[in-house]
């Protein structure tokens, strides 16, 4: 299972595709075991279409679903997308509630009313009920596998309840059991380990935790993060904002699941993958698509910045080693500003800064730019005079250089709060927003400076 | 607590300085008791250094511990670092120890240092053989609070000592007591669920899991990830690599949190932050050196760059025009090629690719170049067309793009793998590199086939 291991492992596609040949499921079963659950993901993504649909239906469905669990959303969902409704309700029904969502949240809506339609209504009821959760509300993330009693219990029903159902509640949390009235409103916390320690005749509701803490099912995950923060637990339970019934709980491990995601789909959006998702087993005319989607926004707004280029056209041609400057002006206030936009984003994320702080964000970067700035300007003057041997012409990069990446880690440390404060995702929109207005300001400032001196840059 | 509330609240900061100033610990732990933890920090982060200071010296010990745990890392170790070794001992005695060992670590040598010599040299001992763990592996993860028992004893004995030790426990997980020999080595587990049901006098040694799963301290996180993925554990212990020796418990909480402070850094880093670190509240001169030691390796590399330009002015000044379609052409494909980056560290990251498989990557990316290049360089050329009116300068700036963008998501593609497989960090490397070899290769294409049809281009 270890990363040296998977390194023997030379094609574990291969592998795959045969013991899949064979058609014994307790033979795929088993090699899948010997893979690490990276492997597994590599094996299903090279296989053809055909060979990971037989994987899935070579398997049984209980253990076809422990596969599904474990791979990355996206790229279970291409394979649940691959098979035929019945096949895959058989295999969603074996997920445990809150991967059983996702998932149906994350299909298209026909191929998850296909999926739906052929599930015992009940569950497909419950199934649809939990998508229509955000992924980043309570409930989104809970479980709603838990134990669960009536308050009026005593110890000792409890503890036959335990003992009787052991198998299925293997894979529960049963630190806590949450105690509830006849309306399934929640009343209490029983620990495990004071129902060890009572007697076992003792009504439950003598040892319960009353009143505990509790979130609300459209709770967002900013809440769940500080309250994990501040307490141990290791789940809390969640409750209908209509009616206070219990309807599951969150656990600690799905909060920081759910935030490492989202970290890792703001990545991917400020690189310009729309949407935050791409693997290379989708298909090509997905992928191109959505890149050009961003490209093809950029380019207008690089032909927008460029333009002003045009407009000095003389001056260039006149001063031609201009030319080389542009580029390396624009493109190095580009970096300076992403610098403050990742910043920017990142206090956001922790709750360091307000949407509504400019001036605070303003006067921090500002003061960081003034120094790059002036660094970076009197080394490209340098440069520029060693070249050419004309003083003004440095006077002019090094001026504009100075004066730019002042001006782009200004927008780029502001221009995140402003966006969020427009409901607009910063990680997708703030990159292209600042490389244009960085990119205009540059080419004019070298050139309009440049203009104004033309007689001693020739 | 919900961010709701938050906003209600305008400055904390300004009321946190205010209760300090009462210097009574009750009054501070109980306003900051009102505040989310994002509020917390916030307030802490616009607090001068001598009212931070006063906050942690007012606070018990105790309380200033749970305050400095919930903080994010960068932010806890400013403040660590502004005590007196003897004020930080006290508070960093009272963390968790995986918290304790993280500050340890990352604080400064030295003021490490004169803090473990005022600690209690058992307590500065133990703490200093966490702190050696890296933070991506099981030592560096895992938490020494846990249920030991010797395999001997009877449930009686282990339900008696939960009860003695109820307040010491209570922030245990305590789903399961972890069973040792009198060599301290992994016996076996004991589900507190079996010991619920079974007889009070019964050995636990007849109720526990023997040879249960267990990983070693310098384990990886990557193996933990799979562990975690394929098992519905809360926690896993961890025991010695030489002796066997049972020495904490690694839970999935703390595994995903990892996680997700990866992707955080990760993503700093590829937008220039070193070390994936800034909060805007270190000093002024910290925050402009990091950012300006990678700034200045870009600029290098953009006037490397560029210099392709120079070698071309005659062309260029001969058909100024182009001059406006050079940076367009290098931004547009530094924008594919980071597209190509992000898809390659994701893939990479979920073990969707191996570091090996040029061919396939290059292969998948250069077709969706070939698609997008074409998309693009027919749209540049268009426009070039419509605004010049000469058919060579679109073909010029056309073909130049449609090119230097299959360039761009080819080496985009492949950088990451290299640069893993030589074991350099690709997050912070890859932009520079694919942006400098883009930006050449964009300048050396427009100018190189436009000097080829000079005559037609004028």
């Amino acid at each position: 299972m270890s990363p040296v291991e998977t390194e023997v492992n030379q094609r574990p596609w291969e592998e795959l595709a045969r013991t899949v040949g064979t058609g014994n499921s307790e033979t795929v079963k088993a090699y899948l075991d010997t893979l690490a659950s990276t492997e597994q993901s590599l094996a299903l993504d090279r296989l053809s279409d055909e060979e990971r649909h037989a994987v899935l239906t070579t398997l049984v469905p209980e253990d076809a679903a422990d596969l599904v669990a474990l791979l990355p959303d996206v790229q279970a969902i291409e394979l649940i997308e691959d098979l035929t409704p019945g096949e895959a309700a058989a295999i969603i029904d074996e997920l445990p509630s809150n991967l059983k969502a996702d998932l149906i949240g994350e299909l298209e809506d026909d191929d998850a009313a296909a999926i739906l339609n052929v599930m015992e209504p009940q569950a497909a009821a419950d199934c649809l009920r939990l998508s229509e959760y955000e992924d980043d509300e309570a409930g989104g993330l809970m479980v709603t596998e838990m134990l669960k009693y009536p308050v009026t219990w005593t110890g000792a029903q409890v503890i036959a309840d335990l003992g009787d159902n052991a198998d299925l509640y293997r894979d529960y949390d049963v630190q806590y059991a949450y105690l509830v009235d006849d309306q399934e409103r929640l009343i209490g916390v029983l620990r495990m380990r004071d129902l060890l320690l009572s007697k076992r005749g003792t009504p439950i509701i003598e040892n319960m935790i009353a009143n505990p803490l509790s979130v609300e099912d459209k709770s967002k995950i900013g809440e769940l993060i500080d309250l994990f923060d501040r307490h141990h637990f290791f789940g809390v339970p969640v409750v209908t904002s209509t009616d206070g019934k219990l309807i599951g709980v969150v656990h600690r491990a799905a909060v920081e699941e759910a935030r490492a995601e989202q970290h890792d789909s703001d990545f991917l959006k400020t690189q310009g993958i729309v949407g935050g998702e791409e693997i290379r087993s989708m298909p090509l005319i997905v992928r191109a698509r959505r890149r050009l989607a961003w490209l093809s926004v950029n380019i207008v707004l690089n032909m927008l910045a460029a333009s002003v280029i045009a407009v000095y056209q003389d001056t260039l041609s006149s001063v031609i080693a201009l030319a080389v400057f542009l580029p390396i002006i624009s493109d190095m206030s580009g970096c300076s500003g992403n610098q403050a936009v990742a910043v920017s984003l990142r206090e956001l994320s922790m709750g360091l800064v307000r949407e509504s702080e400019w001036m605070r964000v303003w006067l921090k970067e500002v003061s960081v730019g003034m120094i790059n700035g002036l660094a970076l300007g009197v080394l490209i003057a340098g440069v520029s005079f060693v070249w050419k041997g004309n003083v003004y012409l440095g006077l002019v990069v090094g001026l504009a250089l100075c004066l730019n990446t002042m001006i782009a880690v200004s927008i780029g440390g502001l221009v995140p709060l402003v966006l969020k404060r427009f409901k607009v995702d910063p990680a997708i929109a703030a990159g292209p927003i600042l490389t244009t207005v960085t990119d205009m300001c540059g080419f004019f400032l070298v050139l309009s400076i440049a203009s104004s001196m033309l007689d001693k840059l020739q």
